[in-house]
């Protein structure tokens, strides 16, 4: 799947980030120089979140709320909310 | 309904709240007492968000999926996703 | 203080915005626009809180560093990575 | 210095986190495992910009505002405004 295979793109993308950021801090680079890159490996980890939330509605969430299952639907319903409040908590 | 009457009964608490925070900048309070009563405030706002947000993953976007219109449905998911991004950007 | 009248300024604005959403929810006003204009509104505080941490850092901050009160500057530092802190957490 | 070697030691383990979301995603776990899977990486790198913001209070922000360079004191302060709008833009 295109979606997936993306993600995992991305992910390695990240992987080689985090590693950048631990050669800057062993080279001593400046703090807020450090910090603005975990901000954009922060940001980049969101929108593979956000990929996989819109696969998950599209597929997951239809088959629960079309399905008979009401337990089912009820917690697929209460993860996206869960997750939602687990990304935002201020 | 109850949770219409809840979130309205919490934005009537939380504009107290604010007029709370703008009687502690009149007074001078220290500035990061200030910073925590409206991060306080931020937290309170989006448990509002997060009800808003249960209640229409059980009432629309069951509706949504369940009907015919494909793009009905497919602005709903969209949107749910769009909230999601919007409330998590890094 | 000039800074001081815009920040109070700005919450009553909020406070209006507040007694919208209120308005919106009495209203049946679509969720999704219901959460978007909270967003706005979290969006709005936060610029206020990011005002106070500037004047904060270039009066407070400054007094503290330059003293000799060696626990009032710890403090005062420690102050600013909680608030960091607390408006962060993922 | 200990802190540059802690977090270091934290994007390392960060790393070995990626590399399991990548598997995840290959053996295709349920996708709200991996929401919070990626979740607790962000919250792990938000220690770590936590971490940097503590040392760099403690040691470049006490030397701007110790120093007689009003350009560089501004900027030190600037940037910590910056730092906390960038990570709290709703």
């Amino acid at each position: 799947m295109a979606d997936k295979e993306d993600n995992i793109k991305r992910l390695k993308t990240i992987e080689g980030h985090i590693r950048g950021v631990q050669r800057m801090i062993g080279d001593d680079i400046y703090c807020i120089d450090v910090i603005r890159q975990i901000n954009a490996i922060q940001s980049a980890l969101n929108k593979i979140s956000i990929n996989i939330l819109d696969s998950h509605l599209n597929s997951c969430l239809i088959s629960a709320v079309r399905g008979d299952d009401i337990d089912e639907r009820e917690k697929v319903l209460r993860e996206i909310v869960d997750v939602f409040e687990a990304a935002t908590k201020v």
